[in-house]
Formats: structure tokens, sequence, C-alpha cells
């Protein structure tokens, strides 16, 4: 038997007791003729104490240890003369008797530390010594302990998970597939699932009613920064529901997490329409944890001779609150801001309403106090209040810059604490957005989103005005998951791949076995599908996801640790009739 | 809202209440003007009852009705007349007062009914249909509630699920790898998991003591009848543990999980050497619900001129309790089944030790009566028992073709039923196995199992004598789960390669980060993999894993429903660099 304790567990009801350790050195101080040693396992660390008359053999096996050697330790627990309250061991210590050294280790090469000196690349490199520093450590226990409660959650609420097929067949619509080729059936390829989507409507008509998974799905797109080629979904679909149904299930999930992670209770979550979310915030994933929503200005602005204003297709502002005294540099600064290739504005316009009621702005020259009153009454400004103003030619995209440069102020004002929540259903999203380059609508969810039936008559004259039955859960700013209640009707279902530009042909090819499906009884059915790395990562307090992955790839699709991917043997792709193409120089 | 209740929940409680139900048209009779309707969904049926004076739309949309339509209705419930005590609904029915028809249905292809008349190939073509039949519905529910049980059992042990990687890298030692080429690094691969082995002994190196995931894994095998492309491991590893530490805590998960499904309480689970599981039973699975245990003859039974006898390798017999009055037809029968190729035996020598106390046996020419009671005494044999014999060149061979008969008697006896569960651990593995073909030593288990300490020194001399740290679980003679207790010195672990033929450079090339990892303190540890699939369907009753798998692929590793794998277009495989092979005519 390693041990009879783990290093997280005794405590000073346990004094006098014989005890057995195991685990890893952390630290060793030597003071005087005593030797102090912590010793680290998952649960804690356990202070371990060698007098200075122990025996010779045991002396001399302490004096061989080095950082991240294991060790077994056997010992009487004491109390300690010095408690440390920070850690839950801390008012007991070992005073040990038996010492085995387990396994030796090499300098690590980074210090396993909260606060380590090893870079990035160094860290991915020996992740499993990343992983022992317990800040890493605990976001996956973490990431366990939020798995565990949804499933739980789910569980009462009748879902049942089932495991839906990884080989499965590409299709050409949404990104871009990884694909398997099959040596068994040559000349042919499975394709690994960008989501479980079709199965788990096809067992929505086969009456499971409840389903849920966490799982695995994979996307090969060039990687941005939060990206990953696998990532984890929570995915789920429920048959007989209305969109309110869907919504306030998963609203139960989720403030059940707050409550049982974050011992936060959260209220009913505001559902705010698409288009409002666009109008004031121009972001399908507004952060409403702070006001300083967007005014328009296009019609009050103009007719006061400045070009610029009076050639904009959109004239938008926000109020930042007391900041009439930012100074020439700040708003220098902001300026600059915006015009990063990121935000991509041409320039921004500001109003100081000052504390003593005058006015003072980058456009004086146009527009009179009075004038600029208007504008202020309009954002509802107060005395202090500074606006802020961004034109364009294109509505969306101004909206988009002004987005930004509200984010911007918003962490200036520091009003985006991390341990602040405001989630948000973004709802009636449209069915369709139109693709410049394909010349074509295509899906702004997927092709099984239903329509709105009011919006139904649209369909043929203006698809672009159709709203859909879909919805997103926002945090903070960040997409958490979205869903769709779906299409059960196989003629609309066979209409929305027309619109979507499929030939009667390639829909069957693709998916006629859902069209098929759908010809024996398929139910109302609709769900949704959490990210389950984001989600993680905004319960753990982190800006990406990478640090809730136990062994994630970089940004070019590598695992660094493992080296791969890599070349296989010629023999490998002879058995899969494939050859390897020259390769241009990249 | 859809409906107030799901078709299973309504009680006598509930008479009296309006309510609203959703679900699929079972069954429909016509009773003079009564209609009944069996209404299904997947919590159960409930009995909807139409009058005959019910108004003339809801008459008329009641005509239109077919099966597996699906339908909303509301109406009062009531008592029935004639209770159905089979379902727990029996009590009432639904006098129905509206009716919605949510969609139609297409007649199905088969009857939805627990005895359906579709065939293997039709089922699986419109597997949604055919999950809709309860029978399979159950088995998808049960391994949903498995699964659920595994989870809150091992959480209360400790562990934590982590995910490991699904994109990984190929590796030549085992099975064959699917292969996924990567797109942003041309001219490489990763490959899907055969098993996230090395990963989950890289969390045990960095610290997370107890580890398990619920995981999809794959192998592209050509498939046996119970074999698929992927199916799912429950993969555990612990941290400072010996072989018994891991022993009784899946043990005791075992037993949780034939408490909490099955409600059978089982003993300690016996543990059997591997040695001993060839000898007396000719396999490393044996089911032990019968004994029936070999006896070896080789000696006592040569030296009587019986050419076959004095010139085999082994002699074994098992005695059949109280068959010494098969029929010449029945024996004759036995001699065909052991000479089948799937069993591949010369022959079958039978002694009837009769009831009589007078023998009768294929080989009374060679054999006196005291020489076959000599067999007998050997075999514990009593009056009325039959002896069957088996004779080999091999040893081995010979044991397995009579493991193969002995199963057959135990079939033929009764012997092997589905509600008696034997589990037995098989313990003491060889660490090697000699392959002909490769002529080297190759893994039993896998490069990163053990030898047994007081095995170690044979281990240059003797390799093949090396016993593992590696054990089994077999349950009814199916191998339910297994594991080991790892190399965890960095030294081993390079003889380990060494001994399996790897170069320095091929085990640096493939495993080094692995290697790497051991230098810096790695922790005791072991663990076990069950496989998901086989377990669910031996707790279903199952013969096949295909039955507890909501999407199998068939022999061909084909998914027949969604009709993949399928070829991709040229320009998926010109990003990816590669071309496609003629292909032989297959």
């Amino acid at each position: 038997m390693y041990r009879t304790h783990t290093c997280g567990e005794l405590r000073a009801d346990n004094i006098g007791e014989s005890v057995t350790l195991s685990g890893w050195v952390q630290k060793i101080r030597n003071l005087g003729g005593m030797t102090f040693i912590d010793l680290r396992d998952r649960y804690g660390i356990s202070q371990l104490v060698f007098d200075e008359n122990i025996e010779k053999d045991l002396q001399s096996k302490l004096e061989t240890l080095g950082r991240e050697f294991v060790i077994q330790v056997s010992g009487e627990v004491i109390e300690r003369a010095s408690k440390n309250k920070k850690i839950a061991t801390g008012e007991i210590e070992i005073a040990v008797n038996a010492l085995e050294i387990l396994n030796k280790s090499e300098v690590p090469p980074f210090t396993i530390e909260e606060n380590t000196d090893g870079g990035d690349e160094l860290r991915m490199k020996y992740r499993y010594l990343d992983l022992r520093r317990s800040c890493v450590k605990e976001n996956l226990v973490l990431r366990h302990r939020i798995g565990h409660l949804v499933r739980n959650y789910l569980d009462t609420q009748n879902f049942i998970e089932v495991e839906t097929p990884m080989l499965i067949k590409s299709t050409p619509e949404g990104a871009r597939d990884f694909v398997v080729p099959s040596r068994m059936n040559p000349g042919t390829f499975y394709a690994l699932p960008q989501s479980p989507q079709v199965f788990k409507q096809l067992l929505m008509v086969s009456g499971f009613d409840r389903y849920y998974q966490i799982v695995k799905c994979f996307r090969d797109e060039d990687l941005r920064a939060d990206r990953q080629p696998e990532f984890t979904q929570i995915d789920c679909e429920m048959s007989f529901v209305e969109q309110e149904d869907v919504l306030n299930l998963f609203e139960g999930m989720t403030k059940h997490l707050f409550q049982e992670v974050r011992n936060v209770k959260l209220d009913k979550f505001p559902r705010m329409p698409w288009s409002e979310a666009m109008d004031k915030y121009g972001s399908d994933k507004p952060d409403i944890r702070f006001g300083m929503e967007f005014v328009e200005l296009t019609d009050v602005a103009k007719g006061k001779d400045f070009a610029i204003f009076d050639n904009a297709a959109y004239i938008g502002a926000i109020c930042a609150p007391a900041c009439a005294k930012y100074t020439r540099k700040q708003l220098d600064k902001l300026t600059d801001f915006v015009k990063r290739p990121q935000v991509g504005a041409k320039g921004l316009v500001y109003v100081k309403y000052n504390e003593d009621g005058s006015f003072k702005s980058s456009v004086d020259k146009f527009y009179s106090a009075d004038d600029l009153k208007i504008f202020a009454d309009n954002c509802n400004a107060k005395p202090g209040d500074l606006l802020l103003i961004l034109v364009g030619d294109d509505k969306r995209k101004a909206q988009e810059q002004l987005c930004e440069l509200r984010l911007e102020m918003g962490n200036q004002l520091g009003l985006r604490d991390k341990n602040v929540f405001a989630p948000l259903w973004v709802v009636d999203f449209p069915l369709l957005e139109w693709n410049e380059d394909m010349n074509r609508f295509q899906a702004m969810h997927h092709p099984f989103t239903s329509p709105k039936s009011e919006d139904f008559s649209l369909i043929d004259t203006n698809p672009g005005d159709v709203r859909a039955n879909a919805y997103d859960l926002v945090i903070n700013g960040v997409e958490i998951g979205g869903g769709s209640i779906r299409i059960f009707d196989k003629d609309i279902q066979a209409k929305m791949f027309e619109l979507l530009g499929f030939s009667k042909e390639q829909a069957e090819a693709q998916f006629g076995f859902l069209m098929n499906a759908f010809k024996y009884g398929a139910p109302p059915h609709g769900g949704v599908a959490f990210g389950f790395d984001r989600l993680v990562s905004m319960f753990a307090g982190l800006d990406t996801i990478r640090d809730v992955i136990a062994f994630p790839k970089n940004n070019s699709g590598r695992d660094v640790m493992i080296e791969s991917p890599s070349p296989i043997a010629k023999e490998q792709l002879d058995e899969l009739y494939l050859e390897q193409k020259e390769i241009d120089n990249l």
C-alpha cells in the first residue's frame, strides 16, 4: 500500500496517528538540523519534518532528494509549531521515520509554481509538467465538475445521453470537414462530425424525446486565437417543444451551474431580438453588463454642411458617462483605437458635454452648442458626459466599429467586471444571410433551422427578411450556446435546400436520409448546443479556451508535445490507395 | 404548449383532469362507433378514446390517421372500462375532444413492434425507425443509465473525467490506425486514438491521481461479428496503486452496477492466474458459470498402442455429467462440431461411464474397462457421466478446441443461464508472446505493462516466462475489461521497447514524449479499460454490441443509413495534397 491518506486530508484530529503518504517533493528547506519538505499531490500539500536525530540511512536518502522527486514516507502526525492558516493541512506536520524514493526527477525545465518561469511554448512541449501547476490543474477539475453537474441536471430533466457516430459523411455545406480515408472501402472517406446535428434530429424522429451528449466535434478551419480543431459541445435536443420551452430549460441549467459553481443566483435572463442587439450594441452577442447603448443620430445630425455626416448612411453615438474630462491625449488614443485595421473606422467625432453645460467637440466648426445639445438630449447625456460618434457608408459596419469602441470604453471605465454575469438570450435571428462571394443566400445558423411561421409568406419575395426560430445564449458578450427550433416538415426542408442553392439531386445525395426520415412522422423538435470549452473558461475567468483543455493544439493545429500531425509510412498510404502529391513551398 | 403530460405518466389519480398529449399513433381500433388509439412516446403508451358522437370535424381528422402519424390531442382523463394491467397507464384512457395532426407518416417499411417483420438490412437503412421499437430503444436507455451510474460511482471515488485528444499520432505498434490528413500541415497526418493509453499515463505523471473517461476509440480492423470501427471505452487510471487496489476498486464498481441495474448482489470475484485458466478452460476468458474443467490425461492415456494418443502432445478430457445416455447421433453431432473448421479438431474420443458401472468408448479396441476406469477416476467421473477427449500436437491449440467443446456442452446442458453472472479476474498474464510472423516477441497487453518484479530477472534469459502485472475482468466468458500496472521507470520502459524490437531511434520518435515524461517524477500507476459497448450488451442480455449502439456500422464498416463512407470532391483531396490511386478490382 502506497499511502494511508492523501496529502490534502490530514487535520488536527489526526494528531498521534501513524500515516503513510506518497507524492511529489514541492519544496525542501533546511533549518539548522531540521529539514522540512512540502509533499504535494492532487489533493493538497502536507509538511514533512525530518528531525536532526534521524537514522543515518534516512538522512542519506534525504540528502539525495530534489524537486519533483516522487517519494513515499511514513511517520507520525504531530502538531505544527507554527501553523499555516493558508492551507487545509496547516495545523499538522508528519514526523517522518521512513522514506522511500519511488522515482527520481531531473530538474524540470520550468518551475512548478503558480507563477512559472516557463514560456508558452516550453510549457506546451512539457504539458504534463504544466498540468502539475495547481492553477492549470484546477481548470480541469472545474471542467470535470461542470460536466458532472450538467449531466446530473439533464438526467433530472429526463434527458438521455446517446452517443452519435464519429465516422460520418462529408457535407460541403458549412465549415471544412476533417476526412478519414476508408481502407475497407477504397476511394471513399468518412468525415469527422462538425456537430451531431442530423443524428440528434434523427433521434427525435425515433422518439427519444430528450437527448444530450457531451461530445467532441471537429472543424478544419484556419485557427484563430480561440479556436481548436477539436472542441467539445454540450449538445441537446428536445421534442414537442416551442422556443420558450427550450430557453426556459437551458436557462434553468445555466442558473443551476452558476449557483453550484460560483454561488451566484441569477435572475430571469432577458430576451432580445437580434435586430435590437445589432441596433443597440452592433453585435449579436452584446455585453450587457453595462449600458452605453448606441443612439442613432443619422437624422438629427445632417444638414449642417458637414460632408462626412451629410454623406453617411449611419451616424451613431455612445454616451460615456462622466468622461467629458477626457484629455486630448486620451481622445487621440481613442481615435487611434478606432482607426486600427481590426476596427477600421476612418475617424472619431467627440462631443464633450462639460459640467458647466458648455460643449466642446471636434466638429465645433459645423455644429453650434444648440446643435450639440440636441445630440446630447438624444443620447440622454448629462453634463460631464462624453459623446463618441462614428459614421459609415455601411450601417452594419459602422455599428460593428461602434461596438468595438463601446467595449473599449467599458474596459476603460471598469464596467466589465469578471465577477459580474449578465446573461442574455438573443432571439429572432434572420433565417438567411446573403453571401456576396457565392451570390446566394446561406443559412445563418444551419439549413435545418425553421423560419418563423408568421414570416413564412415572405420566403419567396423577401427571403432576407424572414426571421428564424433561432436563439443564442450570450453571457458577458460571449456566445455560450445557440440553437433553434428545427424544420420537421419535409416540404419546408426541401424548400430550404432549394433556397440555399442545392439541386434536388444534391439535397438527396447529402441529406436524403433526413428528408426520408421526415416522411415517417417527425415530431416538432428543437435544441441547443453549448460550447463546453468556452463555458468552462467563462466560469474559470479565463480569456482563452486553451487553458481548460488538457492537451490543446497550437495555432497551426499542432500538438507540440507528441509532435503531431506527423508523416506516416508509405505502406499506410498504399493501403488507402492514396499518394502524396508534391507540396508547394509554403 | 404541445403537451401537459407524457404518454407514460397518467394514472387513476389523474381521472377528471383535462390533459394534452403528443405522440405517435401506435395502433387504431374501430369498435362499433368508438375508436381507440394507442398513443406512444418514449415514456409509454396512453389509450385515446373517440366517442361515436364526436364533432364532424374531429371525426374527419380521425379518419385520415394512420400508423406513426404524429398527433396532439386534448381531452379528459377517464377511468377505463376494461383495465390493462400490463401497462402503467392501463387504468385510464383519454376521452379526446381535440385532435391536431402534427405530422403525417407514410406506411413504414416494417412494423414498429417488438417482433418486427423487417430484416436486418432494411432495419439498418431505416435505423431511425428501428430505434422506435421499444426493445431497441430500451437498450440505449440502459446504456445511458449505466454510463450515468459509472460516472457517479467514479465521482464518489475521487476520479475526475479528463478529455484526451482525438487527433493524435499514428504508431505502428498494435492494430491499424485510422488516419486524418492535415490540411494545415501538408504531408502529415493525425491518427484517431485506439485508446487514450499514453495520455492517461501522462495525466498520472501530471499528478491527476485518478482519471476516467468514457471515450470513443477507433481501430481500422477487418471487422468480425462483434467489432465496430469506433467503439466506446470506460478508461481509467490511478496513481500510487498496486494491482489489488485497482482490482478492488473496479470490482466495487462492477458490483454496484449489478446491484443497481439487475438487483443482483455479487460475492467477491475470484482471481485466477492466466496459466490456470488456460489449463482448466483453454481460454483466458473462461465461463465459470459451470465446471467441466479440463483434466489432462496425457500421461495416463499413453502406452496402449493407440498411435493417436501415443503421438499426442496433449490429451485432455472433460466430464459431462449424466451424459452417458447420449445417443450415437448426439455423439456424431459432437464429433461434427469439433471437426468444424472454426474448431478444427481431427476427431473426438468419448468414454461412456454407464449407470451400471460398465464402460463404452470409441477406443474400446485399445483400452480395457480398467484402463477407462483410470480415465474416469482422473476426471472424478461418476457412473452415468460421459468423458469427451480431444488430443493434439499442440497443447494450446488442443486446449482451445476443448474449450469450444466445453462451451457447447454447457449450452446443451443449459448451464449458461443469461441471468446467472460469474465474474472472474484473470491475472498474471504473460508479459510477452512470440509472434511467428515477425520472429520476435510482442506485448501481450501493450508495451507499457509492467513485468512482475519477482520475474524480472528472467527478462533477458527467458522473456517468454516473465509474467505481467496484467489482469482482465471476465464475466460469463466475456472479457469486459482489462488493464495493468504500468511501467513507470524510464529504464525499464526503454528495455521493454528494446525487447519489442524497437530501435532507440524508433522508440524515441514514437514514444519520446512518454520516456521524457518519466524523467520528471512519474508515480507508480495502473489502470483498466472496460469495453462499454460489451458491458451494456451483457447487462441487456444481448449477444452482439451492435444492438446497444445507436447508429452502428455493418461488417464492411459502412453506415448504410447515411451511406458513409463516400467519395469526396477532388478539391478536398487537392487541399490535402493527396491523389487517389487506381483501385484494384476488389
